[in-house]
């Protein structure tokens, strides 16, 4: 964004009606703006972080509304820059008059993300760390959160920095010897570099890997719960759906956006699918019913498959499993009605590795959770931190392919110029993540998708 | 509500994602219960109106979040105890599990409104100025917040006051003679008296007659265009309509709730009630759309009645003009198409003091709305404080009932125990709106209209 300088502003708190509003200003006639509408201490006199209490007037000296006026000197505050955060009443017409008065007075309405650009552009902290600035409002679990807040605290940025720094290292020679080309001396050792590059592609490799990890805490587990008929798949959900419900609403008011067919299980979501198809299905030709629920299960990541062992046969178990089978979807076996089993049924379902419940009775409940923790917990993977931005994921694997370009280069012995740009832009893409190269349709694009007053 | 010791939290931003969500904690036990959850400076130790950045961790010492907390030492906050506004980021995972941390470590969750109950209760204002914080936040034009900032800052509460002692001395010179009856003595003379009464009823009916306007600000104007079929009823709507949003849109994205169908003239809503009844008509037999209007007109507390000047008759309009009379409504005759206008069309409407525009040319559409905001304007009471308080009207009505019966009292001779007993009763209602005289219901049933975390 081309405007660095102009003092911004913008609500910061959520629309709607509250206790509190609050309207955040940025930039460096931030003071002397506020100062003109508020009546209290002058705010030109008042020390860094303090609170100061008085009024908001318009220009015929009418009281808007008793405002509490929070003062951030710059370098110390979010933009580096100086900022104001104006709490008043959260009414809207209120908020709305005050932001007016404030452009009024010379400050511009903030785009989207501009306060974490404008933070970013300073120096607070690198792209990375911005974009988990987005990543931790959007955060709705435990999960989200934890991976949210580790890169903005910067442990993404690490990991990406250090292997960018041995990649510099490398570079630096390679560039060497083409300044000494006529006289073909060799700076890098080939097969000391291949096995640097090996190392960082194992690296890269492993963050890569843990995108499809970081998309299950961004956007949960997509599940299907399966079965015939009567196999107890409402119950099922009704007791998982509920327990939960009964856990979140321990802080009243809070959390009712929360549910909403899905359960938690260690920060994950599992999103339950409209199963509606499959109900629908519940009165009409058992053939058609198992084809639809195919059809079904194939929009799922999971399938947990029910199966009735009170009142369902042998032969019908075994039709059920091999239509399973030719599902390319993973699934999980449950037996239920475990206390009223046949014997023979639950024996066949053993080999299937399954887990016995009674939905009805909430038996093992706790298996079955378990259970779908641990389908989870294999997508881990190894690496500590965790990629959760397709950007980033982008930007990895651009670096992968051109350092694979390296290998291939020295490998057949291509000239060092050829080299040295395959290194350049394996060093460019890794560089996009932190924002050490960026361009301003980047940056737009980025900030964008925050939200206005961050 | 029994717990004023209690130390409580609640988010007193609106619920929803946003840039920024504030958690307020009030009570004796709020700084060592944040202090517990925070790393950063130790709250115990800084001063009152400063602001610190650190983290809040959850037992296992995972950071939760990056925040700032606003430290207010009692009596210098809003509920004159020690307050702490911790402000995260917007996120309602993060919101949710900082206050269930709170909670763990001995804060309850407040109810609707008790901040500011805990405000009134230790005296940092009576009831009809915290009743005005209610009024305040609700506030969506500027006449409602204008009228709740007066309230709020104590204007209504002070004349209020002013009435009640005037009504405490002329009590006390009744009750001394009650205490020297035996003598037959009279300390309060009967005509200086009636005067008093006489005064203090002038204020308090003036006082209930600001209520009709109050109403207006609070709920605007009900307000119906209607007119024969192609009168140009939809074209008025909408050059009103769209006029006033491009005004308001000038702060995009701030108001977009403000705007349905309503237009605000010098602060007062005019809402215009959905016409399709009306519209609806147009293809049917004239007299029975005519009765139909006269229905749809009930509803309104104004009519503005459209007349097509080029294309309607002497006779017809003039049948329209009985209809109109006959509605109990008032109406704001509208000749429309008037730069079209047939001459002896325009001179009957001249008459009936009618406004002339053209709606579709939008020509003359301010005379209209000045008119409009006459007629508002004549509902004005002398009063320069407003009541817009059900409660207070109520009171009001009460104390001058009771005040009618000491008049009478007076008049009739009666015992002056029984004309000191009508006065108490004067003193109970009035005491009643500023809570000099409360309950605990009625506390309950104030406080519970407002918003969590207010």
């Amino acid at each position: 964004m081309s405007h660095i300088n102009d003092t911004i502003v913008a609500l910061a708190t959520p629309p709607g009606q509250g206790a509190i509003g609050i309207i955040r200003v940025s930039g460096s006639n931030t003071i002397p703006i506020v100062n003109e509408l508020f009546r209290g201490k002058d705010l030109t006199k008042v020390a860094s972080h303090t609170i100061h209490l008085g009024t908001i007037r318009d220009d015929e000296n009418k009281i808007i509304d008793e405002v509490l006026v929070s003062v951030f000197k710059g370098p110390h505050s979010y933009t580096k820059e100086d900022v104001i955060e104006i709490s008043s009443h959260g009414s809207q017409y209120i908020l709305q008059k005050i932001l007016s008065l404030l452009i009024k007075k010379g400050a511009r309405l903030a785009k989207p993300g501009e306060f974490t650009q404008k933070a970013f552009l300073n120096g607070r902290f690198d792209l990375a760390q911005a974009e988990a600035v987005a990543d931790l409002i959007a955060s709705e679990n435990a999960s989200m959160q934890q991976t949210a807040m580790k890169q903005m605290r910067g442990g993404f940025s690490d990991e990406i920095k250090k292997l960018r720094e041995e990649l510099i290292h490398f570079a630096s020679m390679i560039e060497l010897e083409l300044d000494f080309a006529e006289e073909d001396v060799e700076f890098a050792d080939r097969q000391g570099l291949i096995k640097l590059i090996n190392k960082i592609q194992t690296l890269i490799q492993s963050l890569i890997a843990s995108f499809e990890y970081g998309n299950v805490i961004k956007s949960g587990v997509p599940t299907v719960i399966a079965g015939k008929p009567n196999a107890g798949k409402s119950t099922l959900l009704n007791a998982l759906l509920n327990e939960e419900k009964a856990i979140v609403s321990e802080v009243a008011g809070t959390t009712r956006d929360f549910i909403e067919d899905q359960i938690y299980l260690d920060g994950i979501a599992f999103r339950f699918i409209d199963t509606a198809g499959i109900r629908e299905t519940d009165d009409k030709v058992e053939s058609i019913g198992v084809q639809r629920t195919l059809e079904k299960m194939k929009q799922a990541s999971l399938v947990i498959y029910l199966v009735d062992l009170m009142n369902d046969s042998i032969d019908s178990i075994e039709e059920q499993l091999q239509g399973l089978r030719k599902s390319s979807v993973p699934s999980l076996i449950v037996g239920n009605k475990v206390d009223e089993a046949k014997p023979e049924l639950k024996a066949l379902l053993e080999d299937e590795n399954a887990v016995f419940i009674s939905a009805k009775g909430k038996v093992h409940l706790d298996d079955l959770k378990a259970r779908l923790q641990a389908i989870v917990a294999e997508t881990k993977s190894s690496s500590e931190v965790i990629v959760t931005n397709t950007r980033h994921l982008q930007s990895l694997q651009q670096t992968d392919e051109a350092l694979n370009r390296v290998i291939e280069g020295i490998n057949m012995e291509m000239s060092n110029d050829l080299v040295a740009q395959d290194i350049r832009s394996a060093l460019f893409h890794l560089g996009e993540i932190t924002g050490e190269v960026t361009t301003d349709d980047l940056l737009e694009n980025i900030f964008s998708k925050f939200c206005i007053g961050k």
